[in-house]
Formats: C-alpha cells, sequence, structure tokens
C-alpha cells in the first residue's frame, strides 16, 4: 500500500524529519512518500500560516489524485489543517495526526498531555481538542517557547526541553501518556520516553499507523452528505488542476 | 468610520447583494465598501470551497491594510472562514457574520434556527454553534435544497422555500427568532419576518451593526497571545504582500 | 432613540457613575437615561439582595413602558438581574451588561477573564457563565476583596486593586482581555487598559452598545413563547401598575 | 421536626393541595406547616410571576425565621425560585422541589420526562435541568396547554391530559419514570403512576423528604462563601423585616 | 422498613465500620443489616477490585431477594460499583453511597470536594463525577496518600490527613463542603466537620437516608426498559442462585 | 505478533464468529487466538450479564498472562466490559471493540450511528459514547428487537432488519457510516455496506487493527497511575490465578 504523507509547509528538511517519523513504526509492505507544497509558509504556527498552507496542501494532494496509486494521506501538522478540504476531494481516507496521536493515547492512559511549541497555539489546540472530543482525557497543553525549525536545529537543546515539560506534566498535572505536539518533533518521541517512562505519541508515526488500517480494512471517506465531492464551479484564476 | 466588508467568493453579484445587505442598518456615518477577491470560487458551500477562498480573503484584508483607512472588517460568508488569520494580521475588529447574527439573536430570543442552504453543510455549521457556545440556545439547523447562487437567479422561488422552512422550524423546532445562514441572502430577511412574525437576522447587517459598535468603543483585537502578528517567515512563492 | 438604562439597586451615586459609563461610547444621537428604584437594596452582592431588586427594577420598567418613549432597555447590574421578567413585559430590547460584554468581548480576545468584586459571588457568575454559553472563552474570574459601592469611596484604591488582578490573570491566567464585572466601575476601563495593555471592557458601555445596535435594526423581543406577555392573572398586594 | 412548606404564589387553595402533597409521604413525627405570601401573583408560570412572587417568599421566610422553631424550608413552585436567597438568609436547609424530584427519580429511573405545563416555561425549565446537571437523565420536558391553577379546577380533564402526556412521553421519548412539573399536582402522582406504570414523582412530596433526610442528618447550609448571610446594607423603603 | 446495606469487600471489620456510619442518622424505625461477600476482594481500590467485588455483591443480593424482607439496598463503596446490574435484578430501590452524598451536598452547598484515598482512584472518580452531573458543582477530588483499609488501622492517623486535605481545599479550592470518598470513613464525619466547619457528608450515612425516602414513598426501580430483569439465559458454570 | 481475543460471554460457536470478524483484515503475519470463558452468562445483554462476565473474562486474561506470547488484547463486546480492570492486569495494550469501531469511524465520517441489539440498551451505550467523547459525532443509536445470539440463529432474517435499520439512519437521521453494535454481527458489515453505501464498521474488525497498530508501536499501558497493577491484597476465596 502507498501513504503519501503531506507536510503542509515548505520546509523541505521538515518533510525529511517528518518521513523519518512516518517510517518509524510503518510495516514492511507500506511505501511512503513524503511531500510539501512548493509555494506557502516555512512552518504553520498560527492561524495565518495555516490559511495559506492549506490551498498548498491541496495542490499536493490533486497532484496525487491525478496520478493515482495512493491509498490514503497523511496531513502532517499538529493543528489538523484542511482535513474536510481533503476529505471532499478524495474518497481516500484522510488522516490528521493530532487526531490520530489522540485517539491511540486514550487506549493506553487515562489522561495525556500534549506539549507542543509557543503559547500562540494554545487555544487552537484547545479547540481541536475539544473537537475531537477529548476534553476529559487532556491532563494539560504544554507549550515551551519553541518553534516549529527548531526542532532540526537545536536537538540537544530542544530535547531537553520537551522532556523537562514531559517530566513536569506527569509529576502536576497528572499526565499519564504525553503527545508531541508538532510534525517536527521526529527522533524525540524515543527519547523523551526512555527519560519520562510513560507512552510518548509521536503523531506523524501514528497517523501513519491509522492509515495503515483504514486501508486495510479497505474504508472510504463517506460521500453521502457532508464530505461529497465539492459542488462543481468555476475557481477564478486558479490553475485548471483545482477546477471541477 | 469605514467598515470594509469582504465577500470572500468571487462573484461580483453576490457582492452588490451583500453590500445592499451591509447598508441596510447601517449608520449615516458609516462609510462601507464591499469587496470580493479575484481569485478563488464563485461561492462556498463546503470545506474545499472554503479552504481555496481565504487566501484571497486575506489578500484584500492586506491590500486594505497596505492602503489604510479600514476601521474594521466584515467577512461575509456564514462559515466564518478566516477569522483567526485576519486577527493575527490586523488590529482593526474582524466580524464574522455568523457570529455576529448568534449573538444578536440571544438578547431577543429563548431559541434560534438557522435556515440555511444545502444539507452537506450542517455539520460545518453545527461545529460552528458549538465554538460559538450557542448549543442551548439552537433550536434547529434547516437545509433546504438551495445554493449560494440561487438567491440571486430565483428570488421569489428562493423566498417561498425560506419562508416555508421558517414557518415550519417555527412551528415544530420551537424557533423564537430566525437567522439566515447565508451571505446571499440581502433583502430576505424582512420578507421572511412578515410572514413569520419573529426576528429575522440578516447576519451580514448584524456583523456591520457589531462592527459599528467595537469602532465606536475603540476596540481593537488582543494582541497578548493568541492574536499576534504572524511569526515571521518566508512565504514561499507568493507575492511580496503575504510575506513578512 | 432613548435608551433606558436601570440601576436595579437605590444608590442614586452609583446610577450617576453608571451614567458615565453609558454615555462612555454611546452616539451622539442616542439619549440615555439612568434612573434607579427608590426601593430596594443600596447595591447586589448575592442573591437575596438581587432578589429584593428585581421588583423594584421591574417596576421602573412599567413606569417608563406607561410613560413610552424608550427604545430599549438596560439592566445596569453584572449578574443580569431579571432579563426574562422584562423581556415578558416589554417588546423593546432588554440588554443585559454581562452578557453584552462576554459577547463583544469574544469578538476581539479568545480568551477573556472577569474581574469582579467579593468571592462570595463567584459561583453566581459561573452560572452566567455557563448560561452565556461563554464557558471555553473564560480564562478565569478574579473576586478581589472589594465591594460594590467600594469603587464610588476610593477611586485610587480600587484602581490599584483592579490593575493588580487584571496584571495577574494575565500573567497566569492567560486572560487576553478583560471585563469588568460590576456596574458601579465606571472610569476604570480606560485605566485598566493603558495599565494591562489588553482590551478592557465596561460592562455598562458594552450594553449601550448593543441596545444602540438593537434599535438600530428595528428588533423586538420574540414574543413567539418564552417571552409572551405575563398571563393574565392578579398579582395580590401589589399596585396597580404590577397588576395586567 | 418542623418543616416549612412555602408556596411562592398568593392561592390559598393551591397551598392546600399542596399540604395534601407534602403530608402525602412525611414521616408521622413531621410537623408540616404550609403556608404563602399574601402579596404576590396567584401563580407562577413564566419569569415576571417568578420574579414578583419571591420576596413575598423571602417574606414568609423570614417570618418563619424570627418566630423560630423551623427545621427546614420546603419552596413549592417547581420552578425552584429564590433558593439562593433563602439559603443566604438561614442556615436551615432550603430545598427545592423540581432539583429533589430530580435527584430522587435519579436513583430508580435511567430516564426520567417532566410532565408540566404550558409550553412558555420550557426553556425555563431547560435551564433548571443543565443548572442541575441532568441532562443526560432527561427523556423529554412536555408541556400540554394547561395552566397552574386548572389542576383544582378540573381535576378529571387534568388527569386525563397528563395520563396522555405521561403515556405518550414513555412510549416515544423513552421515559422510564415521570416526574410531575407543577406544584399544584396534589394527587395526581397515584392516578399517573397507575396508568402508565412509571415511577411518578410528586415533586412537593419528594421536597419533604429531602428535608426531612438534611434534618435528620443535622445539616445545615454551608456558610463558607456563596451562601454566607446577605451583606450588611439597607434595604430601602422595605419593612424593617427585611433589614439587616 | 429493613435497609439491607452490602460492603462489596471481604473485610468482615470494614462492614463494622460501615454499620456504624449506616447506624449513624438512620431512623429509629429502620432496621439495618448490613453484610459483606464472603468471596473477593479485601478492600476495592481500582478497577480489577471493583470487577471482582461485583459478583460477591450480586450473589449477597440475590440471597436478600430470596430471603425476602429487604426493602432496600444500600451498596457501600464509594466507585458505586455494580448499581445497573442490581437494580435489574430487584425492584427494590438500590443506593450507591456516591451518588447519594453527591446529590444531598448540593442542596447545602455551592460548592464541595471530595476527599477519598489514593491517586489511582482519581480518575473513576471523575467519570463517577461526570455521570451523576455533578461537574459544574465540583471543587475538587483529593486523594491523599491513603488506603482503604487505613481508616480502621490508624484512626488518629487517618483522621489528621483528612482534616489536612478537607482544610485545604477549603482554603484553595472554595469548597463549600466536604464529601468523604470511602465507605470505610466511619466516624469521620463528625470530627472533619468541627475542625473545618463545613458540612461533610458521610457517604454511607447519606445513602442510608436516600433509601429510607425511597421506601417511605414506596419508589421501586422502573422496569421499563433499562433495568427489566435480565434476559433468562444460562450462566455456565454458577451456582444455581444465578440463574433465572 | 499474536493478538488475544477474548469473547466475554459462555457462547463457543458465538466466538467463532468472532473469529471471523478478527480474522477478516488482520494482517497476514498477525496469530489471533479466540477463547471464550467457561464460566458465565451465554451472552451480555445488560449491567448483570455484564457484571458476571468480567470476572471470567479476567480469569482468561490471567491464564493468558500466566502463559505468556501475546502481544495485545482485544475484549470482544460492545460494552466495553472490564477494560480498567484488564488495562491494570497486563502492560500488553488492551483494546475495546465500540471504542476502536467509534474512533475508526471518526476518520471516515462526519457522523456515525451505532445499530444495535434490543432497547434496553439503548442507555448503556448512551454512557459508553458519552465517555468515549463522541457524543458529537452520534447520529443515532438504532435498537431494534434482535438478541444478541440471533446473528448466529437466522443470518437472513438479521441481514434484512440491520439494513432496514441502517437505511432508515442514514435517510432520517444523517448517518454518514454505520457502526455494528454487537460482537456477534460476524459476516454482516461487507452486506449492509453493500445495501446502504457508507462505511460499515464491524468492531471486532476494528479493534484487531487497533491492537495491532500499538503493537507494532511497542506501546504499553501506561503504569503511571491510574492503571498501575492492582494493591496487592487477598482476594477471598479466590482460586490462586486471581491473588496477588
Amino acid at each position: 500500500m502507498k501513504i503519501q504523507v503531506i507536510n503542509p509547509n515548505t520546509t523541505a528538511d521538515m518533510t525529511k524529519d517528518i518521513s523519518e517519523s512516518a517510517h518509524y513504526f510503518s510495516r514492511p509492505g507500506t511505501e511512503i512518500a513524503c511531500v510539501n507544497p512548493e509555494k506557502g509558509p516555512e512552518s504553520i504556527e498560527g492561524f495565518y500560516d495555516e490559511s495559506m498552507a492549506v490551498p498548498g496542501l491541496i495542490e499536493e494532494l490533486l497532484k496525487c489524485e491525478a496520478r493515482g496509486g495512493v491509498d490514503a494521506y497523511v496531513v502532517a501538522c499538529f493543528g489538523d489543517p484542511g482535513l474536510g478540504a481533503l476529505r471532499e476531494l478524495t474518497a481516500k481516507p484522510v488522516v490528521g495526526i493530532a487526531e490520530s496521536a489522540m485517539m491511540l493515547a486514550s487506549f493506553v492512559a487515562a489522561k495525556f498531555s500534549i506539549v507542543t511549541i509557543m503559547p500562540r497555539i494554545r487555544v487552537m489546540l484547545e479547540e481541536l481538542v475539544r473537537r475531537t472530543g477529548a476534553e476529559h482525557r487532556l491532563a494539560a497543553i504544554r507549550t515551551p517557547d519553541l518553534a516549529v525549525l527548531d526542532f532540526a536545529r537545536d536537538f540537544a537543546g530542544c530535547k531537553e526541553t520537551l522532556i523537562a515539560e514531559a517530566r513536569d506534566t506527569v509529576d502536576r498535572d497528572g499526565a499519564e501518556a504525553i503527545i508531541l505536539g508538532c510534525a517536527g518533533m521526529a527522533g524525540f518521541a524515543a527519547e523523551v520516553e526512555k527519560a519520562v517512562r510513560v507512552p510518548v505519541f509521536d503523531p506523524v508515526a501514528s497517523a501513519v499507523k491509522v492509515a495503515e488500517v483504514l486501508v486495510d480494512m479497505g474504508m472510504q471517506t463517506s460521500k453521502r452528505c457532508t464530505f461529497q465531492p465539492p459542488e462543481k464551479k468555476e475557481l477564478k484564476g486558479m490553475p485548471p488542476l483545482f477546477q471541477p
């Protein structure tokens, strides 16, 4: 099976890290392709970044759909951007990394904390947790002063920060598992888990596993109502790829 | 004061209808400008349409910001798209039409129903109502088989449909007010209200009034945390307007 | 237009302060009348005070209705007392100051805190926030050791207390806006805002603006069901004004 | 022990019916006194009625407190009016009939419906159910076209209506118990139960039983914070009884 | 009337303590029998213990049902185990101690805290509070490092710990009443109440009082749907008592 | 990897059906063992059945743990019984079939309905949905008049019933996916899906897939707090297997 991971930002180095995470637990027979748009923000750290990234994300999906051969998509940004749009555009399963990590965590822990990046995304994540229905599972959202691209720049420093936050939320907030709240945190899960001794979820790895499952089950996105193909209409000024 | 209304779709005729709604209750001293992007979908009837419309919406706001002179923005689509992004990009108040109508309705009615367009947007609106905190005020969401652009095409037919739905939700669901759930429903509020005898909210008109209030009060979007200006970063392949 | 503000307590000095707040952002063409009952508690700081104040509040509304000429009512107490009763008694919009401030704050801030008076009203306000559907927007309720009538007695001391609480809730609770939770806090909003640098809402001023909007839109309270005129019946021992 | 039941409306005949309900399941050693204010509405069928009834309710409690000898109070109106105020004014337990019936019902049924009076009180009761935390237990609120004082006027007709509604909500809404939603429904519980064969709760009888329990346990209202005695202050124009 | 209290664990000494609590506020005419299963865990401090205790609990109820003469059952473990099963097996009221204490506390306090045993049961109790609909009443759950059987072993030490926790949750969390969250805390309620000066609920005593009420009212568990007698079927390998 | 499926009822024929479901989508390298207790109810159709089944379920797990070689457990009953207990007893992942199906369904459908058995389990499932945090995803719970063991007895008749219910909930309740709400519905998913044309989830198959994922990821149940091994204590009268 082929799982297409799309990093919605334009930082190719981060796509490599995401690829590493995506392969971490994937099965031998799973082919994983990772891609990122050519246009859009270098990282997604707020609503504007997210809005500007989604068309590029959509474009990558449409290109893949045109080429064919993909069995499921993973959107590799912890804000789970654009899922609704993509689910309209393809019948192949489209899997968000935040929703995947939260759901898998609930099978092995009574409470989890999300350890993520800068404070400005806290409210965005609170809404995501509410939308996923996981409020009662949430111990805390921790927002240390880190940026998305810091993880590639300073592995050791970020590791220290993440471990300190994870340890603190386990000790004070009652977290019994940790979700790493950024697609760029490849390679940290094992390190944090070793230090903190509770299950730690890499969200990209989690989503790839959910995608494998949906493909194994032959599941397709329901086209009954909400995720029907978009209504046929002109998208003015947009390349042919986006037209009906 | 100058209120800039942005219709996030690209149908200029609809922008005219929106302008009509926007002027309906605006004050003499309020200058209202209505605009729509040049690029993007003709109408917004789902997640894909919304995602593809937001960058054009942002672009219009950025152009206005560059020119200056605007006191508040209204986003004229009932899904309230892009509000978070716009609130990061300007300190001027940014007002959604759905949230405005729901909030104003709550002052004059114990329960309201939303009468909107096609069934596929029901779940999208349910999430919007939840996010606004108005679940306990909601009598029902009614989704007759209408498209956004039908309102301009067939006023009489749409009027009949809207009145029938409104009457039915008042009679069966206990609605005590009606919110028209589409920016393109200019001119319908008064007609429906006359027929159904409960308060009927045109959402564009509602948002313009909220915008006037926020400007009168000198309110600006809080830049404390969530709506700080976007982090400085390159948006690859995007015109200079979008760059930091 | 004429907006009738009713201070439900009997302290005429406080009515003057409320009048100051009411005029603060009102439009030139808006006539504002402020009144308080002759009978009832000097201030409202709990359930008993509130219950004993409401009949006086109702009486003032009924006198105004008998005289005519009012376009909308504002109830100037942060507990939003008596709104349901007043909405039955008149078709003119009746606006609470707490609900107004919470709704307007949600347009410019992702999270707000209420800075109010003494701890005993905390649970009362928690219920009010829940009833308004704003729990997910609430950062914290802060209840410094102040009484309603302190604000007029010791402006400087109260200012210091309010600023300290506001600063603390911004720093620790993640508040991105502040709502002043008492009708007697006239003149503090600007001072607190200057010190704390996030939007600060004076609730009386907020409610007057909402009232202006509803009048501009010609909105009347829905008489469909919940807010029908009271059932006709004798109110034994009550003055004729209260009789059907 | 002496339980003082206060009917907050001024209809002495209804107080007699309430007395009948109050005695229905009371213990031999329980002395029950029933009283109603001299001033106020004949019945409570909305927000205005409720607001105008509460001061009379308070006055009756204050008279009882002055006389002494009461061990607990029951407020005999299904809207549970004035409980907060009364809990500030006395340390004796104050018990609402709606909250009592809902809580007792939850011990013997997974779902209950409230069968009450006219549609206009539906939203008021929805808020009451929410405040009590019983939404997940509620099957439905049924609001047949009956007025409070109809129960005394036409026992047979009301019985027929109540049985029909109760039967219907058991059959269609999945109700497994019925709560009679009006203090004036004395004598109906047994009749409805016989017809519908699920537990039926008379709310006045329910509250008397809860009051007996609290007295047996020596429980007093917590004076720690929310229900402290009212702040000392003048209540202008009010009789000495209401003064601190 | 006869109330059968079943301690679902197998520690006879604890059954004696429970008996003491059960008698504390019971009425003269109430006969209270306390029993515990012969098989099963010595104490219930987690999900496994609970699951292994429930069949013994059921067996005790079935034996009582076979003998007859019981008017109501109380399950004396703060996790409220097995209530659904027992409610299927008998029409006599079955009362949980946690739900009883939470409901009674809500009549005399705006907020309560649960002071219980070891941290591992926190999530279990959070779910219980949610299921009871009391989240908005809960100040905090306090889980000092105590085991169920400690209460009998070291009265003085446990008393000190409970008082310290209760005092702290009153001071810091805004608790206005305390619920003792373990069936083995006989004799502590009065001591803690004396020290902390807010109402303190012994849950076993609370449940006995609720049971008395339900018996007084002639209430039986609704057999309409959810709590119908179990479907007739073989329980392989189980003694005849468990067979249909 | 080896996944141990435990059918908590004692009907060996149903264990065979469950085995069929469990193998349906399992991977070639996954060894699946299915077992059922020797003691306990033939089927689980209510709270009593569930309570009596859990010790047998635990015993089977303990036997497997003693033998070793299992990588994850699936509990094959749609009420998700005993999960908390099993999670205390082993560090291997323990997966419920209802929670698995609800979580997987949320990736491909905006709304799902559960089509299950007899009405008496409706409230039990409502609580399960709430506990899983999926209320906002639930279209409806459908409870046709079927018993657990009917599925093996009358495949054709049950198929007809399930298809009719599924079709109806898609048409009337807005379901966009169907979850089959019983472990005994092996072989129906494909049939119903073909007829109704929305994704249909067999819950046993869903849980096996989740279990595979957790094993692939090396995830173990968090032993930090809630799911620590049971406290050491005697289980009187229980076989050695149950002792610490």
